[in-house]
């Protein structure tokens, strides 16, 4: 009989407390299919006090998350606090130094200092496992770098950020604003503490890049992701996709094309009946794609206690059965430094912009998108009460570029009331 | 730098093909990604002079995938042959014997002698993978047994023919007849050299019971899946179905219950607006419920050579990696033999039948089901030329064993033309 796995967690919040259920109610099941014991040895938090729903009695308590990382009695550092920084990074690298290894479900820390984390790990032959980390419950980092390691992954592409995806197919069922639908998710304890990193795409561009690395072995670089939240989609963009047969998600692609990488996580129109136009409230969808095996669809709960808590144990898992590989793919060092393009892929866009009601206006914007080189698949005027005329323009294929030209061009005619709401037509 | 892992391939058709040509194309990729090469020594099939539009003369060659199986310089044993016995079984045989590792695509064998192999090759402490034998390039064995590890699993549910959901989906779009697509099917070379072995509903059987013993820790007990294949769906039983919401799928369904297990693999109606329902064509999809993750989907090409060799690819990178598991999951030794559990759980069917146009034939018809204490959904009797009146009913939940029962009697009311088509409603 092998000796015990023996676990130090820091975190006792919704993850951290879905972990300590798991490996009490699944003890005998998870002994069976990992050939040795798991324990809890030690666990830490903020508050020693708090009622967590679980009894954490039996373990013993550290204040310090450095510290619990370094105890004898501790073979695995299971990371479950949060921030990119601080007590977190902290800890881990306390953690990989003192030859443990460790699984986190922390997307900020490894999109920031994945390169870093995974050098140490590689240089003590400790595992860092992070399949929490994206999508949640989904087995995506395992699929992609295990399952489909003989092929060239081609593209990578995610919903991965459930309180947009709610917020976004909310406003669509309910015909509600997005301020409504932000403040009622608030109130519902679905957004972090600091909203922004889900509205603005941050979180989900953190797991994009994360993805990214061990699609493409190359180094994670968050910097190099385009970013734009869905604070600017309007119920009408919603209903006007909608009646041209699209949805509006909060999209994130990897690429790599002839001339470098491409990231990007925006709002994006979608066909409806794609699987992922289809994706309702708060579930996960990645799509993988790959020279041999085609296109992978995975679908799941992408947060929430038991899918998280549910992924963590996968990771503890594999870590107690003894694998042990490299923790984007390939050897750290090896991780090429790809070359960023923006946007670079052309793909159609759809426009909402509204026009001061002057004679000629909307032939200014048509000669403007002439000028960049884009031509027009459709264009629409709408009926108005006041004074600005609301247009929505559907154009055919062009470059990210071509259009910040004419979106900048637009500004200077002078007939645009506010910058223009630009929105990728992605094929998925 | 580490010793090059190398292969003996035996079986050299479709998905042998394409693991020489992965082997090939994505060498450098591949020893980045395992840490060492990827190498072929020897290779095996019927006939040395086919043309397999891959050049294998820098393969030495065995007549005998026996001898094959145990050459000094092979690793591992790539068994692509087929069938559940002859020379894939006592190649395999001899393999785990001789210590190599083995990746193989067959689920014929491994539904018929899993519990054999995976104790041989536990006892030789080999690696025994086949992630293809199931949903193709789909990471399905590798997202249950692995990602999902610290889940109890309740339920696992399949569409894993790509060819009976081909003929399925084409009846439907085509207002073909089975027979007519059946035969074109066939000419496409999309079935099997034993058409039974797809549309009988086999081959999706021997995955589903390869899924269940990895889901809930039991022997692969394939005679204990109940199995209808799709011959009796008629493209009216298609519409049927459609007119209230439902698409017809040839689904496996394994679900542990309080009385045991239960792994039944017959078409079967499920809501149209499902991921299940909506599965196009030869596309496979599995959905896998845990304790703690909930309900996971995953689809992908279930067949074919580049995903199939995927598949095949990713086992053999584990094995590079020094991924040694249990086959099933757990060790052999401790897999439980549950007891069988005869569709059990109740649901809703859908009935088709034929009455002789005779007064009380229908009314004999609704006796029999009360009698059986099945009460009624819908019933429609359809307007017709000749003696004989088609009738459709859809019963609210019942247990199989009642239907069955009910189904008897009705023959002996001498109304009914032939036996009905009974179709489980299926909640997806
Ligand atoms: N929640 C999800 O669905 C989900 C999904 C995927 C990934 N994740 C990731 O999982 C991690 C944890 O998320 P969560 O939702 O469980 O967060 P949470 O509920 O806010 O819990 C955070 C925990 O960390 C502890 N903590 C914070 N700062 C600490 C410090 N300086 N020293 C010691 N302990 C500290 C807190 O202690 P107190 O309880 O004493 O305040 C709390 O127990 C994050 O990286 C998050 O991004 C979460
Ligand atoms: N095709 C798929 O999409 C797919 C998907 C999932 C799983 N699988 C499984 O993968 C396996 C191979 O399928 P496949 O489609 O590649 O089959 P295939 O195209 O019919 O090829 C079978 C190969 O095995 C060789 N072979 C047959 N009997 C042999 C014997 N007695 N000794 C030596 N070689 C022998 C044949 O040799 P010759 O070429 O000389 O006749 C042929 O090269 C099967 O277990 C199948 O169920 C296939």
């Amino acid at each position: 009989m092998s000796t015990p796995l023996r676990l130090g967690i820091a975190g006792l919040g919704t993850v951290g407390a879905g972990v300590i259920k798991i490996v009490r109610k699944q003890a005998s099941l998870l002994q069976h299919r990992c050939g040795r014991e798991i324990t809890i040895s030690a666990v830490s938090a903020r508050s020693r006090d708090k009622d967590r729903g679980v009894n954490i009695s039996a373990y013993a308590w550290e204040d310090d998350p450095v510290a619990l990382a370094t105890r004898d009695d501790v073979d695995v550092f299971v990371e479950l606090m949060g921030g990119s920084d601080g007590p977190a990074k902290a800890a881990t690298e306390a953690a990989l130094a003192a030859g443990k290894h460790v699984v986190t479900a922390n997307k900020a820390m490894l999109a920031t200092h994945g390169q870093l984390l995974a050098g140490l790990a590689e240089q003590t032959g400790c595992a860092l496992r992070y399949e929490a980390a994206v999508a949640g419950g989904i087995p995506v980092v395992k699929s992609l770098g295990e399952g489909l390691a003989g092929n060239e992954i081609t593209r990578v592409m995610g919903v991965m950020n459930g309180s947009c995806n709610y917020i976004l197919t909310r406003m669509e069922s309910a015909g509600l604003t997005y301020e409504e639908v932000f403040d009622e998710a608030n109130a519902l304890g679905f957004l972090e503490a600091d909203p922004e990193l889900d509205v603005g795409g941050i979180d989900a561009a953190h797991k994009l890049a994360i993805l990214s690395a061990l699609a493409f072995g190359t180094r994670v670089d968050f910097d190099g992701v385009e970013i734009e939240g869905i604070g600017r989609v309007k119920i009408e963009d919603i209903r006007h996709a909608a009646d041209m047969g699209y949805r509006i998600k909060l999209l994130g692609v990897a690429q790599m094309t002839g001339r470098g990488l491409e990231q990007r996580m925006a709002p994006c129109l979608v066909p409806a009946l794609s699987p992922i136009g289809q994706l309702e409230g708060g579930t996960n969808m990645v799509v993988i794609e790959g020279s041999d095996v085609g296109q992978i669809v995975l679908r799941g709960a992408g947060a929430g206690e038991g899918p998280t808590a549910s992924a963590v144990m996968g990771d503890v898992c594999d870590i107690a059965r003894g694998l042990r590989l490299p923790v984007f793919g390939q050897p750290a060092e090896t991780l090429a430094t790809a070359p960023r393009t923006q946007s670079a892929t052309p793909a159609p866009y759809y426009l909402r912009m509204a026009l001061h009601d002057k004679p000629g206006a909307l032939a200014k914007i048509a000669t403007v998108l002439g000028e960049a080189g884009i031509s027009i698949n459709r264009m629409r005027q709408y009926g108005h009460a006041d004074d600005e005329a609301p247009v929505l323009i559907v154009t055919h294929k062009t470059t990210r570029a071509a259009l910040n030209q004419a979106l900048e061009a637009m500004e200077g005619t002078g007939v645009v009331t506010a910058a223009p709401v630009a929105l990728r037509i992605e094929s998925v």
